[in-house]
């Protein structure tokens, strides 16, 4: 069986409604991120990255959302989670993933993790400063250019829409007011409403 | 035909290997990113981003390494660049090179491009300062667990080569001594022997 390791407020939770969208057999395993058991000798025996999620499978582990995301899509095809018949689209789904990866949470991550790329106190009180200018930014691009709506892609309901969910509901507890964006706004609403999401979320909110 | 935009010294020169090495018939048009041509209204019709690699289909646009590496290698099957049919095999290779686009890309980009995530000018050059240690950090965990020789991914020859290739070209501009990694350093000059690199590679030293 799937084993995904989560942390609460994480962008595990991703992966997490995507596992439980697609019907796979899994079991969701905590990580106390608090306490940093992510860097324990356990937890990196697992993951040497030190980070969620982390998808344990029978034939190894898997990282990084936008892999997960598309395994997971792959592995329960009848859930159509992406467009796996068609190179293109299924990139056009990848390319919004990574964007969501590679410079929203990243962004996101300049708020509470700046220790990551500075070590002056001063510095990482500027990026924490500087993080909701940068966030806002990513969301005014996927408002305007990249979000099509219901869906993210479009009609078809994918595994960018739990990745996106996992974002918004992050910009309220990072002082970005939620109502500047009023498509991916509605989007979480309708997240919110899906049966998956229900059961997942509460993991999320301890 | 496809086209794409590249920048000297920038990542496109992955997407660009994956080009060459897939046969695919494609065109590449230089941005010049220290004009600033990206963010100009030219370039933003092309890719609002205002970021290479940008590659023009002709059912539309994508951006993204890791989905535009995906994407080669899936429109070309015979020249065999990723594991197609085994998703967990190209699962593992998503996550390599979502690695790379979120942590190593990331990593670097404090050292040249502070400014996206602080405004103050001393926080900006105190994440110049410590660049070369977040990414020594990170190629210490790609020679240590995640290389597995003489490719990336093992025997077979993948989009996840050209990728790293890119980030290792990167190490001595950054001050960061590539003998540190002996496997990565290796890897390069098995890359460098590669008729698709040598036929790419001078549009990117300029």
């Amino acid at each position: 069986m799937l084993r995904l390791y989560y942390g609460p407020h994480s962008c595990a939770l991703a992966a997490d409604i995507a596992l439980a969208e697609a019907g796979l057999a899994y079991e969701a395993v905590e990580v106390d991120l608090r306490a940093g058991d992510q860097r324990r000798p356990e937890f990196l025996s697992v993951n040497p990255k030190g980070r969620v999620p982390a998808l344990v499978t029978d034939r190894g582990i898997l990282t990084e959302n936008v892999a997960i995301l598309a395994f997971v899509a792959q592995s329960a095809p009848e859930a159509k989670l992406a467009p796996l018949d068609d190179a293109f689209a299924f990139a056009q789904a990848q390319a919004f993933n990574a964007y969501l990866a590679a410079t929203v949470h990243v962004a996101f991550a300049h708020g509470r993790r700046g220790y990551r790329w500075a070590d002056d106190a001063d510095a990482i009180a500027e990026m924490k400063r500087k993080a909701p200018e940068a966030v806002g930014d990513c969301f005014e691009l996927i408002e305007r250019e990249m979000f099509r709506g219901p869906w993210v892609m479009g009609e078809a309901y994918s595994v960018c829409d739990p990745y996106l969910f996992t974002f918004t509901r992050w910009l309220a507890d990072d002082g970005i007011d939620p109502a500047r964006f009023p498509k991916v706004q509605a989007h979480a609403r309708r997240m919110a409403d899906r049966a998956a999401v229900g059961k997942v979320l509460p993991r999320y909110v301890s």
